[in-house]
């Protein structure tokens, strides 16, 4: 292995995203309620979401849109005011949410810095990004953040062009074989996968990874076993 | 001067932009038209822009979000649904805009493809950039897109150390004296303001720069003339 650049995915590798959208989810739900059962409000939401997501992509902002255009469509329109005014209120909750960083974390970056040039590979809103990062007190061990509009195999060239490096020069760390593992495996580069206890539906993934330049560790430290 | 890369502004100065923001805006107050007058809607519409700007960040998603909040604002919550529905139609048809290109832009490209590194540095969501510049058909001249979450002195310095080049090898290009020239000229670099006809409110600065780093040219062809 020649590493030179250490990309880590942020949401759910470096700190806790996912369990806000589920919460926020939920109270959606809770709104809701008297229209439909849970799973009825989950799977018409999902679906809404992932209509938009060529049109919105992904992040907050147009989890809020959908979330708006889910509960008109459900309540056919017969909702209240309240009811969009709390979707908003609910969406600017979670843009000011604070950071709870992932266990191990600091450790593996405190460890790594010098050795590699570290940085962010991220799907979502750069603001909201770098946000996150400036409050997760990390922001000083990355060169910088790479905000991506979809991981698959094209993006990650471009991203390996950008840097400047040769595919197997990239080591990509993060919690979903979908977005983070796969398509870095296909262009010719090293990845890990972290797994996170929660993914969304719409990154889940079945498959066994046979690859040498994979590997698949159940904390974060573990990687300080081979870098 | 030693130029490396060419930086391009992407809305109002690759294509046009803004003319479509007004549009929408002029739409939404024909929605409101029975509850205010024009220039109150507008007000109250860029007032809660600006509040919103630190949390939503540039972009079409924030501007959907802002409209929806400032029609609750103005009706006190009397609002029907449909005007909901119509303002979040009126963002997705923003999404979905043809791009047209400014006079000259492709004639500019063209002449210093090869010659320098040409970028786009813009704000606003990367997934809205990179779907106007594919359907713009722009896409070979540049190396890749620069998203900035805010056009100041700061994020300018993030890009030349990204970049790996000098302040005084870039040059920046674009219609905003606020975002494209001011903070390019305080941290070194070269800019050329290419005035558009319209100007945001919350980008017009009363200014007469005099720098022997900076130049304005009435169409953006004239930079041919010195590069």
């Amino acid at each position: 292995m020649n590493i030179k650049v250490i990309a880590f995915d942020a949401d759910d590798t470096l700190w806790v995203n996912e369990p806000y959208f589920r919460q926020t989810e939920e109270q959606f739900c809770n709104l809701l309620a008297s229209y439909a059962a849970q799973h009825e409000l989950e799977r018409e939401l999902l679906k809404i979401e992932i209509d938009n997501l060529v049109l919105y992509g992904y992040g907050i902002k147009g989890f809020i849109l959908s979330m708006i255009e889910a509960a008109m469509k459900i309540t056919q329109k017969t909702l209240s005011i309240e009811v969009i005014q709390h979707i908003m209120e609910l969406g600017k909750q979670m843009l000011n949410q604070p950071i709870e960083l992932l266990d191990g974390v600091e450790e593996v970056l405190e460890a790594l810095k010098g050795k590699y040039r570290l940085v962010v590979a991220t799907k979502g809103d750069l603001l909201d990004q770098e946000r996150k990062l400036k409050k997760s007190g990390l922001n000083h061990y990355f060169h910088h953040i790479e905000i991506m509009s979809e991981k698959d195999d094209a993006n990650y060239l471009k991203l390996i062009k950008h840097l400047d490096i040769q595919p197997g020069e990239l080591m990509m760390i993060g919690n979903s074989l979908k977005s983070d593992v796969m398509p870095v495996l296909n262009i010719g580069g090293h990845a890990v996968h972290v797994p996170y206890h929660i993914t969304w539906a719409h990154e889940q993934i079945e498959h066994s990874v046979d690859n040498e330049r994979f590997k698949s560790v159940e904390r974060i430290k573990e990687i300080l076993d081979f870098l």
